[in-house]
């Protein structure tokens, strides 16, 4: 389990908030969730977030990315619950280097099982949703950054220099170059198009124009936390593991035509991200 | 289960086959075929193919559709058999009227659980096939005919004709229109790409231009029949039931410049099966 209490912490005091911790990958867990409540929309945001973690096992994936999606699909059928917000994922297109992805691009070939999962349950969410007169947003995300990170490239190196600051290994060949969202930018995205978009199937990218490239984010890091000579050792190769896409870039027309743009830049998101995490 | 074991009785003299019936929907039982048998190369055609029936059970493609390909993926993982040859089907794309469908067209949203299931198993097909280095042939059937048919609208005619052949109830409008392929061209295009094609991952649409209407199938059958004045009960609406596709239109190219062509027409693939059927 990657997600951490402490993160929710402030919201306990808010009579709005419930907190109820459940295993959604057990069917009877999800199932009597929705006996107790009777829930108007379902935001879906469990999965694996650690994708490099699931390369040696899949089962992560399949059970924490995708059983999660068909446990509470099939009982938004049952108990008849009419809206779905669900976090898809660039991770659905695979490898796409050059190609400016769009909402209605094809030749889905994902290269991680979370990228499997992510479509696996995008594919059964619309069947389940079309079979069953349900309302869905689909939401692909990009790379996100915020201040409450558990793993990815900003935490393992912040990590590291905390460790040792004289040197920092990393990942690739440092070129890797990927838009990275901040967190505040991804929600305000997902309220705008939810409470303003009312077909039966909602499907945005979302992200932002810019791009951040590994070794320029090693180079935020360093300046943030005030080091100086930081010797950087690549362990090579385009990617950061096998499954990683060592880039991509969407196209944002769509939902820059709903008058919705991110407020930071790539570089802004991790700049922000980078100092409040070491401000934290 | 739809298979039949007669339909593979003439096949129990040759050496060199071997027929193990196993629920490969059962984790268990895939493991130990892949622990006794050395595999070269898994043709994974296992599946509900009863569209309808999972109407009311999405357990149905989940399990027979979905859970075999993640089995069978699992162990060819573990077992490191570097071959996979899916049979992928028409419906992962969902409603796409008046589209020509080919291989990279996106937006894919299935309206029924197999399709669903089937754009479920093609993702962590993908996924897995990139992971392990296997590599993948993904062909999409469209509706294919033949004799040995269990279910649906030809074998639905002939059984309630034989019954009584005064009149013929008909699902939908009966403008229902699609592409239907006889299963010897079929399996010709299965061998045809198999053995020319070696990218890491071979995509094709298999199909054949010409369509036909439910109506025109139901003057065929009457004509094979010799049944003249069959009064035609149409139950009305564009599709014959919930989750059911009521046209679509293959762009072929892709298989087209592989120098394959289906041998029959849509029309001819259906009055063979049907001459075939009533003769057998």
């Amino acid at each position: 389990m990657l997600g951490r209490e402490e993160n929710i912490q402030h919201l306990f005091s808010n009579p709005n908030f419930t907190f109820i911790p459940r295993d959604l990958s057990l069917p009877a867990e999800v199932h009597e969730l929705f006996q107790t409540y009777a829930f108007d929309v379902v935001f879906h945001f469990a999965a694996n977030s650690d994708i490099k973690a699931s390369a040696d096992n899949p089962s992560r994936d399949l059970k924490n990315t995708f059983l999660t999606s068909i446990n509470i699909m099939e009982c938004m059928r049952e108990f008849q619950v009419k809206e779905i917000i669900f976090a898809s994922s660039s991770a659905i297109f695979g490898n796409k280097p050059g190609v400016k992805i769009s909402e209605d691009s094809g030749n889905l070939w994902p290269v991680s099982y979370y990228g499997g999962a992510k479509l696996a349950s995008e594919a059964f969410i619309a069947s389940y949703c079309y079979m069953n007169n349900i309302r869905s947003w689909i939401f692909r995300f990009p790379n996100v950054v915020g201040t409450r990170l558990t793993h990815g490239v900003v935490y393992d190196f912040i990590t590291k220099l905390r460790k040792n600051p004289t040197y920092l290994e990393i990942l690739g060949n440092g070129q890797q170059s990927k838009p990275y969202l901040y967190i505040d930018d991804l929600i305000d995205a997902i309220f705008h198009i939810w409470s303003d978009h009312q077909e039966m199937i909602n499907c945005f990218n979302i992200g932002v124009e810019s791009q951040t490239t590994v070794t320029s984010i090693a180079n935020i890091v360093c300046e943030e936390m005030g080091l100086q000579n930081v010797q950087y050792l690549y362990s090579g190769g385009k990617g950061g593991w096998k499954g990683d896409v060592p880039e991509f870039q969407y196209d944002l027309t769509k939902i820059h035509d709903t008058n919705w743009q991110s407020r930071y830049t790539s570089d802004e998101a991790l700049r922000l991200s980078i100092r409040r995490i070491l401000n934290s």
